[in-house]
């Protein structure tokens, strides 16, 4: 099949069943509504990206599979090209639109961890995930899809496991197995992007033992499946998406949502995995791998955008941009950190002996520390460049400026440098949004805490090895025990 | 006259003409519009407080004039002590509101600082703004007046003067002066809780020269008075200011405005500087050593309700409070510096002549570059510890968690530890406020930037004095010039 | 008595028996020993600091016993005032000799904590410690002796208390107690300018409790007491100071001696704590609060120097100082910031009902973490402006630089700028000598390790409070109960 | 031939002429004296570990030329896994020996970057370097060859250009020119290992303009060419080295030296740029777009044993590691960025058109600042958790430790945990080696300042191009001109 067009696109959104909500409302159509049409618009960039001749090596590739030519968000990734491609990509996406595109990231690092875990899973307990899994991909690619990745359950109390909650459907769970599929209860929260998606992968949230096996799935449900519904989260700022006027300056944007499926049927062959608790730490494993090896170049497009903006309004503010040369250039080396640490854990990777590519996870988890922290410095840079008018987006409303009693005051006090008041109000808004508003993504603890990644470090690191190391190098003749041991 | 008590407060506040504007509607009753109603009940917890027998020695003074017991935001601060109170005044009204009360602030320092000023000028030019001021200064005492401070113009084309923007206006000048008083135009923008004043204090925005004495005006004017048109800004998620439920859960709030003069006769008994530029410097001067050296006791009240939510937010989640105590030691270092380093600064300083008690320049815009990084950090902190659902606000509006069909299943999933959904949503929408939210206050621009603040450092740092000493320890018996000199 | 001289300081350590040893030789002079002369050198410029007109207000103060005139570094502390010169006077100390003069400090911070907690343990147990120390400040006061103030034990293993110890002697402790004094056993390790003292003041390095009676001892020596042996420590690149020439260019240093007491008596009237264990966490708290919210300055002081040191460096490499400015600016702000936030603590204090002021400890200790940690980065800044050569000490030794076949070549090579290339040597080892040299002081765990620090930030931080002011703001009704309680 | 061994490495030193001077003495065997055995066992390790069945795969290679094993230092290296391979090795080093060995890098670089310049040149120019230094590497590998690289000159006044400064010779420069090579004069500071190399392989400072021409020299020659004098320089606690016991408890090191070139003779074989100015910013490039990528490793690899060393000083202290667990995983994530990063630079260069593979700029010269920076970070961490005793090395001295007199008093108070008072004497001597003395590496102004770094991140970012994302993003029609422009 052909690549997929924006057109498609949409359509393909039109189609499905109306089950998003937000503030009370239905949504009827995605791709219209004030809600959503921001977050299908970032979405479609991808599509409209594949027929641009500078980006399209980027945004398709080889199928692994079939070897057509194939949107990359749905591919496998076999090398380490592939997955520095999928960084790439990422950094391209939010230079695009200035924020998280999240329905082509979890969803297409959900389906590259699972394509290793059925195979480790049939090479041990003879079932047929692989195969299963190799015809949902073949249709994705087929199709174009573009696949929210949902793995972050309701949770409970955080000091309980899964089976401990008072509520069992705290993580999502099979609460009927059948010949014909699976049924499955309880609620992902705070996924990205499913507004603009076509298809929901499901992972586990955790690695769960015996006790939890009833938690142990995954698999892939279409967006509109019946018993699923979806609710849109409240983002800062989020309502100016419903008016007019440039308060939120872009057209794109991103959505989080809860999703709440009440006993859901999922036929077999979207079944990868069901009840083999022993393989779930496995998948957050590579699951969080590739996450964090990529993740840091999202922080980085946006971090680019804000270098951007932070000089646009300097010089809206009447300023040269090589007054914050030093600024810019620190905002520069963050950007530059969490992309390049993340492209240098996918090299330090290892093929899987079904085929994909695995990035190192010690180093990909040591990014992530950084990706919860550098991006607030880069923030907090913007700001400082931009000014006062940006710090708090301190400015009159669109509805001011245009007012007809005073908007004309309003806007002669705004003009500062050579370009108009609407101009640096945009610019002024950009920042708002990019630091403080509906376009600020959740890069502290999407795909999981900067505490769980500090816990992956200390096990990842060969302390002992070190200090034995170092025992020699000191000339250290006797052991030196661990008094806690 | 005895304290004013709140309801006192509200009635002076009703019976202002109704002059301000937001989203193009005017603002009849600041005391009940959704869009102002919560900075005025920020301001009104300082009256109350007078009532109260644990916080009233700290509401509370005796009048440096009349010996009478007033409120301390009315006062001359003659002592170290008492500027030490202005800080701990400002921490416990952040503490009491989680966000800026404005108008309880700058105009209090303009006061102080134009009683040391106009000593200053009338001394050497024979005028008698001193004895105008302190006839104001008896009415503000004895109304217990709230007074906003304004001093940032409009300022235009940042590279340029006052007196080369293209536009006179951009900076608030007298445009006549008469017999009775004097006539002004211009903008000062993004002035904090002029909503909930009855007063505003204007001062120069910055030191002029003698091509720009027409910008050098120093005076009060009511809140209502005649050619003043007040524009609120938009702040971030200011729309659930306007909404029912709990999105925003706190009672409180602050603004930021514009306000527009349009020709504006301010009567000479109110007017305490009029073209003496030479005299904008040391204003700009003693204003922000006062200011910087109480602005960290803001931000580190603001970090102690941070401190509270994240706390909140753990057990929320089902947590002890010490799975995080690094975390929250680091904060509570962060709001301990930005308030100690000011106190430092405070009792550093020396008293004016005129009897006023002025910070140490030097340490006090010091601390200014530690109020624009360390809240940032704070609250980084306070997302980190909150989990996902604060980090964007990341979960249904108070629509969706009330509505009739999916209501209850949000409610469900948005339950984690002991206590109800509604607890942990208002916890949850709490942090967003402080962090992301219309709570955040301006602390990296307000009052100036801390670019600005970096270079009243290098200016009062003793640099070649170190390099003597430097040179003399070593041994150096040479000059060592500097070869950009 | 008149003010001590240079000279009878001098005099009076040339009096003292020869009881330090350093590389196994017992030093007969520390006066003019090559490994102790300059630790002499720099206390004696505080005598000499009392005949300067400019700084002689600063190193003098009045008796508070007997109003005379008395060295400031041997007087109780009443006032806020004076323990904010407390402050100063090591900021001075630091910039006049590059860095610690230890003698000047614990002791003097030891006898003003023993006044407040003798008051106490008389007041309570009907003892005369009080009247005892009174008899020794009087002596100290009147002979305008240097103190070395001694807390740190041995300690032996840090997870074992004092009396679970294998060794008793790890902490020093009480071996007899007679009519007439007691008798000492242990060591104290790693203090600070012993070579420069005429005596020792002891306190116990930590609060004990009832098994550890015989731990609780606070009392004085005499520097050459009998049974008392004195090692002093290796520093780094220690041995230059028995070089000629200027690899180490400065007349000044510091030392730091393990204190080894093999049952010295001690007679009564210098006994100032016996076995009222109860008290010794009163002397910690005491001695902590003043001692760190003073020791700021210190780090501030040879902060002072490192910046005039950076900006030798960078004219001898031919650059102008400006070149640095926001590097300069950054470590301005970093010494502001410990000394400043120390006079706050300070401000912050309370008078003891024993007459003297002591510094609040939530604040002072939240300070030791930035004096834990800032100065690494003032180091840093210093080295990065300062190029290759100061880095790591990188250049030849004064013996190659004056060797007679290749010395001229060394020399000519090292010239960069206007000055001699001796001139660019001094100052490039001065930098080396403040940030990796013998000049570096221990502000890491001198008075404590930051660790220490956080723990008492933790335990006096009202996070309960906090957290209830955060839950009234949020409007939640029920109580959130901490699940690990 | 085959790989060289320990025995034929140390052979190969002792032929040499006695060229190097320490202390006004000249080292007859740098095998065996104090000042340079330790530089020398740092670099025979790695030949040991050619044979080391574990360590062979990353010490040796097959050579690019020849298809021989070689020891991988003598590669030309042709892919992104060798240079990452040239990380992984560096990394290894510093983890066997605690510091640089500064002559398994430079060098390697150096003739790597020649490979591809002379290449360039030969064609531009029609000059036969390329084949010259084809001989000359074919001689390394098959000798297997230690060869320092020298790039930084003295320079002389850093506001002047190489043809500006008083003294010619500032810049190490060709004096004449024959049939048979060339003279050359001039100084190289502060090169690394020379005293353990075989070789020095001499590229250009900086990059030079047309009035430069005498100073664009690239070659090698031996190390003990005749005309050439080596001076050692001094560095932290360097005498130690010469001291028996265990002060510095290590058996390894690294030296730093002056180079003195006095017209020195290299024939034409070994000349590989004479005079080409135009190609000397293009060495600088290649150069250091390698070195700063692997840069990153160096640092981890000293991270690492001070992870090690830290762990040692909680044992030996008596606590166990896990105390400490957070200021671990901040070391290790410290040294994973520098690591990480630099691989990641290396995995988004670019195989030049000579066949060796080049990292990416930006990104390696962003990595630079971290080196400049992370470093002095995890070594206060090394020294917070090590405690009092490792901040200054704050205990006697070897001898005073072996005193008979006493000797074992200051044994008995060193002892902390279970180990023996030598074990944590000695720890403690490596941590303050590590960080305060003689094995400290120059990782700040190595390979160039962080500053230059800062200035080629400034020139590689497309600022212009974000701004332009920017702009489109938030709707702005006009172009926003820059005032400076």
């Amino acid at each position: 099949m052909a690549l997929k067009t924006r057109a498609e696109y949409m359509a393909s959104l039109k189609r499905l069943r109306p089950n998003i909500y937000k503030f009370g409302e239905r949504i009827e159509d995605v791709t219209t509504h004030p809600a959503t049409r921001r977050v299908v618009e970032s979405h479609a960039r991808a599509y409209d990206a594949c027929q641009d001749a500078k980006l399209s090596s980027l945004f398709t590739t080889t199928s692994f599979l079939t070897g057509e030519r194939i949107h990359r968000h749905n591919s496998l990734m076999p090398s380490m090209e592939d997955v520095i491609s999928n960084s790439r990509f990422k950094r391209q996406m939010f230079q695009l639109t200035g924020t998280c595109t999240g329905a082509l990231c979890a969803g297409w690092n959900a389906m590259n961890t699972m394509w290793a875990v059925t195979q480790e899973v049939d090479g041990a307990q003879g079932t047929d995930y692989h195969e299963r899994l190799k015809g949902w991909v073949l249709r994705a690619e087929g199709e174009g899809w573009t696949v929210a990745g949902a793995l972050t359950d309701a949770k409970g109390n955080r000091s309980l496991k899964a089976s401990q909650q008072p509520d069992p459907d705290s993580n999502l769970r099979i609460v009927r197995m059948g010949e014909e599929g699976v049924v499955i209860r309880g609620a992902k929260l705070m996924i990205c992007g499913v507004a603009a998606s076509n298809e929901i992968f499901l992972l586990p949230g955790t690695a769960y033992g015996e006790a939890e096996k009833e938690f142990a799935v995954a698999c892939a449900v279409p967006r509109d499946v019946e018993g699923l519904t979806i609710i849109e989260t409240r983002r800062p700022s989020d309502t100016r998406e419903q008016d007019g006027g440039f308060d939120i300056p872009t057209e794109t944007g991103i959505t989080q949502a809860y999703l709440i499926f009440e006993d859901v049927f999922v036929p077999k062959e979207r079944v990868f995995l069901c009840r083999e608790f022993a393989y779930t730490a496995k998948i957050i494993q590579i699951f969080t791998a590739i996450y964090r090896a990529c993740i840091g170049a999202c922080v980085a497009g946006q971090g680019d955008i804000m270098i951007g903006a932070a000089i646009l309004m300097a010089r809206a503010n009447g300023l040269p941009a090589r007054t914050f040369s030093s600024k810019l250039v620190e905002m520069a080396i963050n950007n530059e950190t969490t992309f390049t640490m993340g492209v240098g854990s996918i090299a330090l990777g290892n093929r899987h002996p079904s085929g994909i590519w695995i990035p190192d996870s010690l180093t990909a988890h040591a990014n992530k520390v950084h990706v919860a922290t550098l991006p607030y410095e880069t923030k907090r840079l913007c700001q400082e460049i931009g000014g006062g008018i940006v710090e708090t987006g301190c400015f009159p409303s669109y509805q001011d400026l245009m007012d007809t009693r005073y908007g004309k005051l309003v806007q002669k006090y705004i003009k500062a440098g050579a370009c108009s008041s609407e101009t640096r109000a945009r610019a002024a808004r950009l920042t708002e949004w990019l630091t403080l508003g509906a376009g600020v993504p959740g890069c502290m603890h999407g795909g999981g805490s900067p505490d769980g990644a500090r816990l992956v470090v200390r096990s990842l690191t060969p302390m002992e090895k070190y200090a034995e190391l170092a025992r020699k190098l000191a000339g250290i003749a006797e052991e030196i025990p661990d008094p806690g041991k």
